[in-house]
């Protein structure tokens, strides 16, 4: 999916949702554990009941590992339902890889061709060579973490370099990298302040931005100064929306949360045209 | 394994040999292809030739997570073999993970517990609360990213800051998290220059170090000015090692490859005592 196409769907949809799988055996309903694969269950009612909503899923790979064989047994149905069920949807891998080009390229096939996401998260801390080999493959995404939205985010991001700070120069330099139009960017919500700098760096690249909900960044911020004419901007949610109800009704509950952060989308959306 | 058994160790085999466990199915002999798992089976074959001259083993997640669910099952195997047979082994999953505190505790536990390894490399770049979810499991160690040996590692590593070069910040920031003693560091043997450097800031630590052979870094130079009284070495080979042969005597050729590199390092442990 290029970036015109997921603009297409975004557009359609009124919405640039995406929507976290960070599914946790000890968070979801209880009754979803008589279930022969509870994983796979809990994310095929939620993508069921959200997909509308949302024009982006985003399975965290660190909750799969977590589960062994079975976990990448859920993940690999996951993908497959939403592939198969929701073609339109956009697909991330939040897997923050990155490694020297022969095992990038390792990771790349794992995750565009063997599980066929449109898109993965990559760190960028080992160079150009740790990421060229993701930006290789192409129709597919590679989204490349720049500022985060964690508390430790500045320990290194935000060192002051001769001219700037490391996420800006991250910023820069990928953007000289080959195939560098595969690239998208995380940016943490949190960090609100600081979009209006990086869109003076990226001006029209689509920014991943985790943060919004439950870590408190503000959407209506976010989109005031990272929002592009092509919106440019996947918003994600993952406990806010997966973990909104707690039993039976909890798919309910997570499309009244999505259904709500999409109203919000359209309306902004509405007005930045 | 804490730091005082593992140069135990290094001193009982005279070695501080680590084999680098990357399987492509491309590389191996084409006579394993017939077995159920060749990938197990080939690290199995490595792993009995050579545990004499080596006190660690470092399979590359990448390398498996290639393969889907049946590259997990060939990882679980090995480390599960290797813990079961040579339980004196240091092991490390190097995954080069990194994410935010609840997300690295989910990686930690996968790694750490579900499949029992007693190390993991992470990247540093998103801070403090993204590495000290791995720092708080006992008798575990974490390998931080520190100056990798790769063609981009100073595009972000290199970067000047107002004091220092990143790398160098992260090794002294690193140094004050909660449970510093559980890090260790990655570092190139590419870069040989740089460890007086690194030893004025991390004098005690075990540096794991990648890029020998191969990637071209040399042995001597990387012990001259990085061994400490308790060695504070790990020197990997991979690609040197697992692939010095592509028949049915490989692990044979791995063997004395392996045990070329042990004499190697008997003789500079003897220089350093």
């Amino acid at each position: 999916m290029n970036n015109q196409e997921l603009y297409e769907q975004i557009q359609l949809k009124k919405s640039f949702l995406c929507i976290g799988l960070d599914v946790d055996l000890r968070k979801i309903p209880t009754h979803l554990l008589q279930e022969e694969d509870p994983l796979f269950e809990f994310n095929k009612q939620i993508i069921d009941a959200t997909h509308k909503f949302s024009v982006a899923y985003k399975p965290n790979t660190a909750f799969y590992e977590a589960y062994g064989i079975k976990g990448w047994q859920a993940l690999e149905k996951t993908i497959e339902y939403i592939n198969t069920n929701y073609p339109e949807i956009f697909t991330i891998a939040d897997a923050k890889r990155g490694d020297i080009g022969n095992t990038s390229t390792m990771y790349a096939k794992a995750f565009f061709e063997d599980l066929n996401f449109d898109a993965i998260t990559v760190a960028p801390y080992m160079g150009s060579d740790s990421v060229e080999p993701f930006l290789a493959f192409k129709n597919k995404r590679t989204i490349l973490l720049a500022l985060t939205s964690n508390k430790g985010a500045l320990d290194f991001q935000g060192l002051k370099t001769e001219n700037q700070e490391v996420y800006k120069a991250v910023l820069k330099t990928a953007k000289t990298w080959k195939n560098a139009d595969n690239l998208m960017f995380v940016v943490g919500a949190t960090k609100a302040k600081y979009f209006t700098e990086i869109r003076k760096i990226v001006p029209n690249h689509f920014l991943l931005v985790p943060g919004v909900g439950a870590q408190g960044g503000s959407l209506k911020d976010v989109c005031k100064y990272g929002l592009t004419k092509n919106c440019g901007l996947l918003i994600n949610s993952s406990r806010g929306i997966i973990y909104a109800g707690k039993n039976k009704d909890f798919a309910e509950k997570a499309k009244d949360e999505a259904s709500k952060l999409q109203q919000q989308m359209e309306q902004i959306l509405n007005e930045n045209n």
